[in-house]
């Protein structure tokens, strides 16, 4: 940790900043410069009196050294996490397709489209029972009546299946019937939710969250791996920017950025990150490329009945191309999918 | 709302359209330009429909026009809603003052803080028990014990007390004790949470997301009121953008826009919307100045021996001088403090 | 154009609307709704109107319909435009490789790099002779010494070469030495050197302003075409947005949006969008795999020798190892490089 | 500067890397932490070879302690700049209020519009001559026609003209009639526009660019400065965000920032930084109560038939109500206008 201290400041003032220091059983360091006077702390538990070193009279900045985040860095385990979810392995070197439709609406709807995308070849079955809305009018999922289509399209079809879970109430039951739990973008700071899914044994999903810097990212995993759950990855799916030509704007800089501060794994969603049907197949390309170990793609049979984003859903058809697609570039990056 | 269809659409097309928005049961009005055709659909409950009409092929966009909130709208109830928060009348004439810690740590220094803000004229104690923190190593809050010591504050100064909930689970309890109940930035769009204190009977203080539009935040507010609780006020805290000079963006538009848009009080949180102690005061003065309902504003006698956010906590001292300072804004722009 | 009024409006407003709307030129068709009232002017020169209706007393929105590009859109010629660079194809089935230092140094560096990226198979030689520097005491380019270093490279491999001009003064003696006119981010909005890079002959390199939409991007193009320039391509290399982990945001769905919207040719400039050495392979793959028709990535023989962006450079070594990576996923979208 | 270096660095690399360092005549002080070790650079001229040090193997990252910016800072010169403009004192205790149309459009409302804003009490009239619009099709203001028509106006009325200089070939022409030189959002890094107007007499107005930290802000002007032109103001005027309720997002925080950071005037343009009407007036007061120097707003005696920005021109009896409730917050806060 580096304290920068204000210009002007006497000796007086150095000792009693010196004396907290020393009073939270810290080390300092002083260097006096021609311009300026900084503080060396160095292998201390920087983080935790960060604020308190701020908040002494004559400090100027407070930079750490050390991450913020332990378990979840690529410093505390060195090689990729694997999860297996089911048999289907998640940050090894197949490419894992989670397809499906936004919320789930018709029992007949799922049925189809998990068909279709088991045709295909996804490995992953999505969609939504509680929905997280904008609007308190508009449709909020079927809950548990939902959860219990996607039992039977698993049961169908054979592929393991990740919904949202929205409140710390909800994760009982949603543990009842998912592989996965999804934590979305609204709830990527919900802490009481990550503690809660952090003692749950399933996989969880950890979207980002549309204001959440990388590093708060990583700290929410640490949430959730820091209560004893380890199966955590990370799905990019846009952020908020300036842009309105696209619903979010993707940052598929997170990809190598994860890849390379973590051992866990990433997924892209860019249905979400890019919300425009014409230009989703381009960005899951992207994602594969750019070192993604999956993608998630909304696949809806009949967007037009569909009770939320139908916009962004492909056609089964559509899909079904997009993973000839992808599979060629998986390929050209030595990959499977 | 107004739809507007793909360039080189043909007739069946254009029919296929207005069929499936009869479907809906809504009336088309087909215009055709020299370019472009646009379809107009008045009256209807446009949000209802905008995602599946967008799904529609030859869709182009669709732009509703009426606003998708109603109960917090300006246009649903003209005049000003006033709180009144045990006495507290909050969206009215006065400039109400919520001043305290960040979070409550040792309970003399909550008594001591309280007693402070409470000569100086403020209105309302803050005072965090359960604290959401980025990282799961910070301190989480002292729970019930900073829910007792806010109460025992209360009863010492007669001061209505404001704490943050951040769980559906901590409603009850929450209940139990405060006057005001909180929702977090982070909890902006936790919409289970805002479901649950729109049952509840408390008057609802709800910050502003970090990365919500103005739209969003109204409609998180009609989540609320939506479920009965018309004891709603907005309270902006900054918004997340690229600059890094201060803690985040304090939105100073939010204010005179809220005030257009929507009958409900609205304040401000200089403390975390600028998040630098020296500068804090200056926001607050502006805040007042652009039409805030109210200021909250961190105050800590001991800022070193706060648990969160030391460095933008003001001295008592500090804090009665702003007092002043804001009373003589507030007399300016024709209010009271 | 739709024109929607203010609520409670009565007939002598809407009166007075139309008849002003009629004084520019247009035709109103006036929709009363059961809340609302609508204005369509279908048909019209929307744009230059927008703001002068908007200024109207009793109008609330007023909604383009038509786009405000014309000569760049997609709508006004269907096929790409393919831009030769001496013999170079830009924007047909081969991804272009620019690559080159920052910003020309010594002249042995640059004829090293020159000699190197040939090797690896790029196709443009990049270098920076005048240069945008935040700092005015950082290093400035050195001017048409550098220029003169740049032919003679071209001279040596036979590379075109693509330089930066940042000043209307300076365009006449870049234009003698360079074989394309690049215009940067700080300047995607100096109209006066839009203007005069349009009156050019040279193919000119727009790239995006670090807070420019995509639409005043493809307006800032417009301004380029309008002056008789068609040889323009646009540079995606990155937004600014509130992420601090990498040196900007790179806008990957900017590229289906770009060629979706526009028949000219995009590429990505990777080593400034991410500006961290081991992520730029990931991102110049992405950009290929998302559509991009061409890839600028910064290289040098020594980077802590260089003058500008040293830690963003790849060593010739390691461009030549992307340079592979990259022909396979060129290869797995149906191009080559 | 602290140096970090990557976590298993060997005695053998730290070497070559303090090696380096004094091959750049600065002096290395190595501290070996548990988990990092760092190197302290002090006193040197940190930010010339911050990007070469990035650019050595082994190195994580390069924080410097100084700021990069020398003569625009509060700590090259203590008290603040007044700068005398025809006798008009801006950074002193008088705020400052300058108004006038967005662009120059027919002499007679010019005319009118500074004789209103004159007897309403501003102080310096404002007007565009060269607009820099996003749209090539859009009126690019009247060029010299307008800076004669500002001239005259400044002979009616006795009011100093600000008008703004797009391109280096304008600053002779702008000179000739404007008292102040306003460099737009647009090229607010437009290097060698504020190099040529560092070389003018005039003072200048530095308008914020819309992506722009506040320390890229103050580089700009030390460009400036830096050129023998000491007068130099900041102009805020809204920054670039994700909210579109608003034009741009004002932020206000800048205010306190520069007052602290520089010993330059700064104002505040609330026309733009919000962009709707009925909100101006707010932020007005807003940017008065949060400390700034002066206000710009637009006005306009016909706004429906101005050629630019007419909607968020305020006509002159709006303009005149809101000076007297400026003058009310300006006493609040121990100003005059």
């Amino acid at each position: 940790m580096i304290i920068t201290l204000k210009s002007g400041i006497n000796k007086k003032q150095v000792d009693n900043i010196t004396k907290s220091i020393k009073k939270f059983g810290l080390t300092p360091h002083v260097s006096h410069g021609a311009v300026k006077t900084i503080i060396g702390v160095i292998g201390a538990n920087e983080h935790k009196h960060k604020q308190q070193l701020e908040s002494l009279e004559g400090v100027e900045t407070v930079t750490p050294i050390l991450k913020p985040y332990k378990m979840v860095s690529r410093e505390f385990k060195k090689d990729n996490t694997v999860i297996d979810i089911k048999g289907v392995k998640l940050g090894g070197q197949q490419v894992v397709v989670f397809a499906g439709p936004c919320s789930v609406d018709t029992r007949e709807n799922l049925m189809t489209c998990a068909r279709e995308v088991k045709k295909s070849g996804a490995h992953i079955l999505r969609g939504g029972a509680f929905k997280p809305r904008t609007s308190p009018y508009a449709f909020q999922g079927h809950g548990e009546t939902a959860l219990k289509y996607l039992a039977e399209a698993r049961k169908l079809t054979g592929l393991p299946v990740v919904t949202e879970v929205m409140d710390t109430r909800q994760v009982e039951i949603v543990c009842k019937y998912a592989d996965i739990l999804q934590i979305g973008a609204r709830n990527g700071q919900n802490f009481d939710l990550l503690r809660e899914v952090g003692q749950s044994k399933k996989p969880v999903m950890l979207k980002r969250g549309m204001a959440n810097t990388i590093e708060e990212w990583l700290m929410s995993a640490e949430y959730i791996v820091a209560k004893g759950n380890r199966n955590v990855f990370f799905c990019e799916r846009g952020i908020r920017t300036f842009e309105t030509a696209t619903r979010f704007t993707m940052d598929i800089n997170a990809i190598p950025t994860i890849k390379h501060l973590s051992h866990l794994p990433v997924i892209i969603d860019p249905s979400h990150g890019v919300g425009v049907r014409d230009y989703i197949g381009s960005i899951a390309l992207a994602g594969i490329a750019a070192g993604a170990d999956g993608v998630m793609v909304e696949v809806h049979p009949k967007p037009t009945e569909a009770l939320s984003d139908g916009p962004q859903a492909l056609l089964p058809v559509m899909f079904d191309s997009l993973m000839n697609e992808m599979r060629k570039v998986a390929l050209a990056v030595g990959r499977t999918i």
